[in-house]
C-alpha cells in the first residue's frame, strides 16, 4: 500500500528542482553541502534527463544519476525522482517521426525546445513505458527515493495534436463514448449546417474550418485531449505502482490552466503539487491564493506541495520584475497557511545556458552565498523547520465556490451572446470578496456533497449536467444558501440548450425565468439600486421575470429599468440569490457581507487591511497565520483568553502583536483554549 | 417564362429561415400554426439540408421534406425552397477530398462547420448539379413552391481557394482573358521585378510571396474567384430554369461584401435579396440604409427582399447587443421604405444545438409566445398585411452615387500613397449627407445611363476603365453635376497608371491636374477655408494645379497653403466639383447642401432630426414613411393640400401627425393630390 | 587590381536606378537627354532584369541592354551594372522548384513578387553563376561600365529558409563549426531540457517548437543564414573579379537591418552603398544620420554611396508622407556631409505598373519637367558638380560607439529579464546626444584598434566574446574613457552566461558587480540623483555592488534606494563609467557633456539648435557643412581667422553667414588656416 505523504515526509518539504547533469560533476558535492546549509530536505531530480539516461534506443547510462542520488542521500536530502519523460530525446523523433505532435497546419513540432510529443502516439507511449520501467527498477530501493514525480507540467505547451494517429484515436474515443454514429449525430446536433455523419471515418478534427465550429464537437475534442494526456499519466503511474507499491506518485499542476480537468486528475495523484509564479507587477498575489485554495480542494482538503516557485524573477514574461526583499518569504508563508506542506523552487542552481538561464534560482549565477537571494532562501529553509508540527493540519471552510473545468471549456467557446467573458474572472470576482475578508473558501464540484458548507457560490455555471441541479436543490432545501450568477444553467453536457426558459434546470430553485440576455457594449454601464444605495454594473444584464423570487436590486437605466437585477428566493429551508449582471466589487462586498453576517461566518481573527489571516489546525493545535502585505508595520490585538505561542520567535505572546511590513507572524494555540 | 415576383407574392413577404430537420417531427404542426398566427406567408426551407436529403452518394430521402412542404402549404405558407447546396455533407469530402477548398498554406478546409467546398472543383460542381436536379424534379409541381433560393450567402467564408484544381482553372481563365502570354505580360507589367512569364504553367497564385504582390495579378485573382463562384450560381440557375421555367430564382447577398461583384450578379437574379444585421451598438443603422439603397439599385430600382434579419441579437460579434423594444419593427419599416417587398428573419425557431444556438429567432428557446420577441414579430407580421398595396412601388432619386466593386478591389490593395483608406468609408461619407437630409439616392455604375439624375457623386473612383470617362463627360456636358473626390481616375482596368498627369482621364472634365499626393500622418489635420468659413480636413491633400477650374476651398496650412483643396469647373452645360482632400462632415454638408439648393433637390417632406423620411410610389399612390429614430415623440406638420391616410392606423390624417419615440407613421396619398 | 572608386568616379555620383525594360524603346533617348539636363552621371541598370536577359534556360537576349548602355555612354552617363540576380525568372522555379525558399510552415515562397529564392539551393547558385558569367563576359569592355552592382538589398524579404536543402546545409555548417557532435552539445547546452544530440542528422531548424527556443541554436541559425547569403554574394564577386579584375563591386545595404552582419560583409565590398528612406513623419532624420555614420565606419571611414533614396514619398509604409520642398535636398547634403560620395535615387522614371508604381521617382508619372520633384532633382544634380572636390574627404571622430550584429541577434532573443528591450534604441539613445551636439561619431567593433578614440561607448553590449574584454581594458588602461550601459558583458559567443557575477568579464574594468537585475514594469519609473539634481529613469535597474568604483548617481526610490545607478572607476590611465539603468535623455546629456568637456571634445563649429554641423577634410581643404533643419533662417558667426568660401554660392564669406530655413551652407577653407 502506498505510504501517506506525511509519513514519507513528516516535515515541511523544502528544496527545488535539481539538474546536476547541466554541471560538471565536481560541483555536486558543493551543491549538497550548500543544500544542507539552506535547510533543503527534498529535491526533484531528472525531470529533463531522458536524453542523458537513455542515450540511444535501449542504451542506458545511470552512472551519473547513481552518484547524484548517493551524494544527496549521504547529505540527508530526499529525492522526488522524476520519470524523465517530460521531453523526449532527439534520437526518438529522428527514428520515429510519428511521436511528434502535429500543429493545426499539419506541420509537426520539432525537437529543440521541449514537450514536442503527441500523447496519442503509440510509439511514444511504449518508449515512455520502457523508460519508466528502467528507472523504477533501478531506483526502487534507493534510500533517497521519497516519491515519484511523473513527467512535468503536462500539456504546458502542447494541449492539442492534429496528427493522423490522434485523429484515429479521437474516432475511437468517440465510438467508445457514443456507441453509434446516430447517437453522435444527436449529441453533436449535426442536422445543423448539414454536418451529419454516416461513418466514423468521416469525422475530422475541429480545426481548419471556414467559420464557427460545432461547439459539441469542440467540447468533445477538449475532453478527448484531456483524457489522452491523462492516460499518459496513468500509464506511468501503473508501472510505478507495480514496481514500488508504497512510493507516492504525482505530477505537478499549473496556474489558471484550462486544458486539464484537475479535479479528475487529482483522484489519481497521491499528492497534489503545483507551480506558482505570481507576477510581482500585480502586487499582493490574490489569484495565487485562490489557486492554493483550489489545489487544497482537489483532494478534499489534503495538503499540497508548492512544487515550483521562483526566488526572484522568471524570464518568460514580457517584463520580469523581481520580488522585493521579503516578498518571496511572505508569499511562501501564504502557501503554507493555505495548505502547503511543501515549499519548493525551480531551481536549485541558476542555469548557465539554455532558454531558462535568466530564470531565478536558489543559487545565482554569481554562486555568491552572500547574495540577497540565497540569504532569503537560507532564512526560510531554516525557519520552516520550526513549523514541522503543521504537517497535515487542515483548514475549515464554511464557504465553497463551484469550479468546473468542462464549464470553463464550454462557456469560453465562441458564438455566445457576449464573447469576452472570462470564466476565471467571474470566479475571481466572487473569491476576492472572501479573500479580502479572510473567509476560508473551498472549491467544489456540482456533484460533491455540499452538506458541510453553509454558503455555496456558483459563478457563471453555464453547464449543468444531468442530475446536478438535484444536488444543488438538496443543498438548499436542507438549509444551505446558494448564490448563482448570470449565464448559469444554460446548457447540458453536450452544450445543448436546456429548453423551456433560462435557466431551465434552476428556475424552480431560483424562482425566476431569464427572458432575454442583454449584453452591454464594451464601455457601457448601468446602475443598480439596493436598499436605496446605487452601484455600477456592466457587461451583462439578464431580463428577469420573477416567478416567486423577490428583487433585491433593480436597474435604474435603459429599457429594462426597474427590472430585477439581483433576486432572492426561499427554497425549502434555504435561500438562493441570483445575480443577473456583473456588478462592481463594492456591490458584491455589500451583498456577500450581508449574507455572511446572517450566516454568522467570520474571519478567524480581525485584522487591518491587507493583512491575510488564515488558520490551519490539527486535533489539538491551531496555527494562526498573520501575513502583513503592507509595507508598514501593523499591530493586532489578540484574544485575551488564548495562550498564543509565536512559532518563529519561539516565545509566548499576549495582548497584542506587532508585525513588520512584508512580514509574518505564526501563532499557535491549543484548541482546548477555545473549546 | 419566369413569373414576376409580385405576381408570385402579391403581398409583402414575411417569414424566415425554417429548419425543421433540427427538430422532432411532432413540433412541425405547432410551427405552422404559430406561423399563421404571426402572419408568416413565406419561409425558406432546406438551406443546410444536403446531408439529410442525399444521405449518401445518390441515395435520397425526401420523406421529411415532403411532409414539411405539405404542412406548410396546408397552412397557406409559401416556400422559398433552397437547393441545399450551401454546405456539402461529410461523405462527399471523405470520398472526394478534391472538393475541399484549400487555404493559402496548402491545408484543406474541413467538414465540421459549413461552406468548405472549392468552387473550382469539377467533382463538387457535378455533385451540385445532381442534387439540384433531384430537388427540382421532386418539387417542381409542389403548390407550396414560390421561388428557388440558390445556395446561401455565397463566399461568406470562403472567397479564396488555393487548390491545384483552382490553379489550373485560374490559368485557363487567364488564357481565355488574354489569349497570349505576351499580352498577359503586358497587362500585368511583368517586366517589373523580373516577373515575366513565358508559359501559362509558370503562373502561380498571388499568395505566399516574399513581399508586395503584383497588383494586376491580384486584381485578376479577385475577378477570377468572383467568376468562379458566379459560375456555381449560374450552373444551378440553368438547371432550375430548365425544370421550372416560370419559378423565380435568386441567392441572398450580404452586407459590405467585397468579394462578389453584385452589380454583375444581379443580372442573373430574378429578385435581389440580402441579409442585414446592423449592430445595435452603432445606433441608427444608416450604413444598412445605404445597403438597402444599393440592393434596390442592383436591378435598377426593382424592389428587393430582406431575406434575413434578427429579431433580437446575433451571436457572431464579440459582443452581441440586443435590439431595444421597437427597434426591430422600426428598422424593418426602413427596409420597406427603401424598397423592401419582403421582411424575413434568420430564423423561425431558435436552435438548441450548434454554432448559432445563441442567434435570436422568431420563437425563442423558451417557446414562450408571450415573450417580447415573439410579440413584436407577431405585431409586425400582422401590420404588414395593411401595406400589401406597396408591392412593386418605386423610389425616385435625382441623385446617384457611383459604386464599383473592381474599384474597391483595386484601391484597397497594398502599396498606395495612403494604405489606410477605406473605399466604403469614402462612399459612406458622401452618402451620409444625403441620408441625414432625406434625399433619395440610387447607386450606379460608371457605364450606366446617367441622364435621369441631376447629381452624380464619384467617391474615390480610383479606377476608370476605357470609355468610362466619356460617359461621365456626356452626363456633365448635357447639364449634369458631377462630384469627384480625391484619388480618382488614377488607373485603368489593369491597375496601370493613366500617364500624363493625374487624373488623366478626368483632367479636362475637372479642369485641373493633381501634381502630387500629400497624404497626412495619422493624427495630422489641415484646415480649408470656403467663403471665409474654416473647416478641418485630414488624411489626404492633393496638390492641385488649376487648368480652367476655380478654387472653392483652399488650404490654410502647411507648405501647400493657399493651394486649392476643392475646385469647381464648368463643362458643357454642366458642372464638376473636385474634392481633393478628406474634409470633415460639416464641410461636405455645406458643399452638398449648396449644390442641392441650386439643383432644387429636396427631401420628400420636412422633418426633425433623426426622423427618416422616404417615399415610394406606384402609378396612383404614394407611400410616405416617417420613421422616428428618436426616443422621444416628434410632431410633423403636413401639407394641407394633401389628403393623407395613415396606413397602420387605417384613418385619415390632417394638419399634423405625432409619432412616438422609436415608432413609425406610413401615410398614403393619391398622386393626383400633388399633380 | 581593382580600381579605387574615386578613380572610377572622381566626382560625386548622381543618378538612380534605371529600368528601361519597363518602357518602350522610343523613350530611352529622351531619358538620356533628361538625365544630362539633371546632372546625372551614373545609373544602376538591370537590377531586376533576369527574366528579360535569360529568357529561358541558357537563352539570352542582350540586344536591349546593349542599346541602353550605348545610349547612356553616348550621353556621358556611367553605368553601375547589376548582375540581375535579385529576382529569378518564373521558368527557373517552374523547372527547378528546389530553388524556392521555404517558409516556417513548409510552404515554398512563389514567383509573383521578388526574391523568392533559397540562398542554400545549389541549383539556384549555379543558375546565378551562369548568368553573372554571361553578363560579365558581355559587358566587361563596355565603356559605360563603372562598377558592378551585385544582386540587390540581400535578404530584404527572405532572411530565413526552411527547405530540406537548407537543413542539410545547416548541418554541414555546424559540422564545420564544431567538428564533433559532443562539442556542439556543449556549445548549445543541450543537457538542458533533454536536448542532447548524438547524430548531426537529428538536428532540426529552430522553428515549429512548442515553446522557448535554445538560444545558442537560434543564434547559430542567424549566423548560418548570414553566411549563406554572404556566400551568394562572394560567389558572384569571385566571377566578376576574375573577368573584370579592375572593376569595383558592391551590393547595397539597408537601414536598421538586423539579419546581415554588415561589418563582416563590408570587407568584401569595394564600396559601401546603402538605401535610405527616412519617414518624413519623424521630422529631422537623425536615425538616418546615424546610419550614414555607421555605413562610413564599415570600411574604416571610406566614403560610401547613398544608392537609393526617394525624391518625394515611398509607397510601402502604411501612410507615405511626402518630403516638403527643400527636404530632399537638405537631407542629401547631410548624406554628403557624413561621408557620402554618391547621391542616388530609386528610381529614374516612376513606374506605370507593378507594386512600386506609387513610389516617387526623379521623373513623375506626368513626365512634367516643370514639376516640383524634377526641378529639385535638377537643382541638386547641378549643384553637386560644385562639390566634386570633396570626393574621398574624411571625417575625424574622437568618439566611437561599439556596434555589434551578433550582440543584436542575441540580446533581442526571447527569455530575458526584460523582453521589450531594443538594441537599436539603446544605441540611438547614446548616439543622439552626440548628434544633437554635432560631435562626430564613428562606429566600431569590440575587437577594433580603439587607440585613435578618446571616448568609446558600449550600449547594452550583452555579448562579450573571448578576448574582447582585453581590448577594452587596453583602451582604458592607456588613457581612454569607456561608457558601458546596463545588461552588458553577460554572455559569451554561445549566449552562455559568463559565470562569477555580472558582468564577469568587465567587473575589474568597471569596479563593480551587478548583484541583481530589477526590470521595471511598463509604466514604472524611478528617479536618480546626480550632484543634487534629479532625473527620471525607467525600464531597468541594476542592483550594483561597488568594488572600487564610486557612485555618481543613485536611486531615490524603491527598495534599492541609495544604491548606485551610475558609477565611475579609474582604471590604468583611463576611466570607465557604468550606467546601470535607462535614464532620460536629459540625464545622458548631462553625463556625456561633462565627459566631453573633460576630454575637450567639441563640435566643429558652434550652432543654434537643429543646425547640423559636420566637417569633412582632405589633406589641404576642409568642407564645413551647416544644415539648417529649422523652418526659419539662422545666422551663424564665423571664425574671423579663417577665410571661408561658400561652395554653392561660389564666393567668399566672412564674419557671419545666414542660412535660410531648410537650407544648407557648405563652406570650405584651407587647413593651413587652422594649423
Amino acid at each position: 500500500m502506498v505510504k501517506q505523504i506525511n509519513d514519507v515526509m513528516p516535515k515541511i518539504a523544502f528544496g527545488g528542482d535539481y539538474n546536476p547533469e547541466q554541471w560538471d560533476e565536481n560541483i555536486w558535492l558543493e551543491d549538497a553541502k550548500l543544500m544542507q546549509e539552506a535547510g533543503v530536505n527534498l529535491v526533484s531530480v531528472a525531470i529533463f534527463s531522458w536524453s542523458v539516461i537513455e542515450i540511444e534506443e535501449d542504451q542506458y547510462d545511470f552512472t551519473w544519476l547513481d552518484k547524484v542520488l548517493d551524494i544527496l542521500h549521504n547529505h540527508g536530502i530526499g529525492v522526488s525522482l522524476a520519470t524523465a519523460t517530460a521531453s523526449p530525446p532527439a534520437w526518438l523523433s529522428k527514428k520515429y517521426p510519428e511521436v511528434l505532435a502535429v500543429q493545426a497546419n499539419g506541420v509537426p513540432l520539432q525537437v529543440g525546445s521541449r514537450q514536442h510529443y503527441s500523447p496519442n502516439s503509440k510509439r511514444f507511449i511504449s518508449a515512455v513505458q520502457q523508460l519508466v520501467t528502467k528507472i523504477a527498477e533501478r531506483y526502487k530501493s534507493h534510500p533517497a527515493l521519497k516519491m515519484w514525480h511523473i513527467n512535468n507540467e503536462y500539456a504546458c505547451h502542447v494541449a492539442e495534436c492534429y496528427s493522423n494517429e490522434s485523429l484515429a484515436t479521437f474516432r475511437n474515443w468517440l465510438k467508445e463514448r457514443y456507441g453509434s454514429i446516430e447517437i453522435l449525430n444527436q449529441k453533436w446536433g449535426t442536422n445543423f449546417w448539414s454536418q451529419r455523419y454516416k461513418d466514423w471515418e468521416e469525422i475530422q478534427f475541429p480545426v481548419n474550418l471556414p467559420t464557427f465550429y460545432n461547439p459539441s464537437q469542440k467540447l468533445d475534442y477538449k475532453r478527448f485531449m484531456n483524457d489522452a494526456i491523462f492516460n499518459l499519466y496513468k500509464t506511468e503511474k501503473e508501472i510505478l505502482r507495480k514496481i514500488t507499491p508504497d512510493v507516492p506518485v504525482f505530477t505537478n499542476f499549473m496556474y489558471e490552466f484550462k486544458p486539464l480537468n484537475y479535479f479528475e486528475w487529482a483522484k489519481e495523484l497521491d499528492l497534489v503539487t503545483w507551480d506558482s509564479y505570481p507576477d510581482p507587477r500585480e502586487g499582493k498575489p490574490f489569484r495565487h491564493a485562490m489557486h492554493h485554495d483550489l489545489m487544497r480542494s482537489l483532494k478534499n482538503g489534503q495538503p499540497f506541495y508548492l512544487m515550483e516557485q521562483v526566488t526572484s524573477h522568471v524570464n518568460w514574461r514580457d517584463i520580469n520584475k523581481t520580488k522585493k526583499p521579503g516578498e518571496m518569504r511572505l508569499w511562501s508563508y501564504s502557501t503554507v497557511a493555505r495548505g502547503g506542506d511543501g515549499v519548493m523552487y525551480f531551481q536549485w542552481r541558476q542555469g548557465k545556458a539554455g532558454a531558462e538561464k535568466f530564470h531565478g534560482a536558489m543559487i545565482p549565477h554569481s554562486n555568491d552565498t552572500n547574495s540577497r537571494v540565497y540569504q532569503e532562501v537560507k532564512q526560510l529553509g531554516n525557519e520552516l523547520k520550526k513549523l514541522n508540527g503543521i504537517v497535515d493540519a487542515r483548514i475549515k471552510a464554511r464557504v465553497a465556490i463551484i469550479f468546473d473545468w468542462e464549464n470553463w471549456w464550454a462557456v469560453e467557446h465562441e458564438g455566445k451572446p457576449h464573447n469576452k467573458l472570462s470564466y476565471l474572472d467571474q470566479v475571481y470576482q466572487y473569491y476576492q470578496v472572501f479573500y479580502e475578508h479572510n473567509i476560508a473558501v473551498d472549491f467544489v464540484q456540482s456533484t460533491d456533497d455540499l452538506a458541510k458548507y453553509q454558503l455555496v457560490v456558483a459563478p457563471m455555471l453555464y453547464m449543468i449536467r444531468a442530475g446536478e441541479e438535484a444536488n444543488l436543490k438538496q443543498f438548499v432545501a436542507q438549509g444551505g444558501t446558494l448564490i448563482v450568477s448570470f449565464f448559469s444553467g444554460i446548457v447540458d453536457a453536450q452544450d445543448h440548450i436546456h429548453l423551456g426558459g433560462y435557466p431551465a434546470p434552476l428556475r424552480e430553485l431560483l424562482g425566476i425565468t431569464v427572458e432575454e440576455f442583454a449584453p452591454m457594449a464594451e464601455n457601457e454601464t448601468n446602475t443598480i439600486v439596493m436598499n436605496g444605495e446605487i452601484f455600477i454594473t456592466n457587461t451583462w444584464a439578464d431580463i428577469i421575470r420573477l416567478e416567486g423570487a423577490q428583487p433585491i436590486a433593480t436597474y435604474k437605466e435603459n429599457w429594462y429599468q426597474d427590472y430585477a437585477a439581483v433576486t432572492f428566493h426561499r427554497y425549502g429551508k434555504g435561500n438562493t440569490i441570483y445575480v443577473g449582471t456583473n456588478p462592481s466589487t463594492n456591490y458584491l462586498e455589500k451583498l456577500i457581507n450581508g449574507i455572511l453576517q446572517q450566516l454568522k461566518i467570520e474571519a478567524p481573527h480581525a485584522a487591518p487591511k491587507n493583512v491575510e489571516i488564515v488558520e490551519r489546525s490539527r486535533q489539538d493545535t491551531t496555527f494562526l497565520f498573520m501575513l502583513n502585505h503592507n509595507e508598514d508595520p501593523v499591530t493586532i490585538s489578540l484574544n485575551e483568553n488564548i495562550r498564543y505561542t509565536d512559532c518563529l520567535q519561539g516565545k509566548s505572546v499576549t495582548n497584542r502583536i506587532t508585525i513588520s511590513g512584508t512580514d509574518v507572524a505564526i501563532l499557535t494555540y491549543s484548541n482546548a483554549d477555545i473549546s
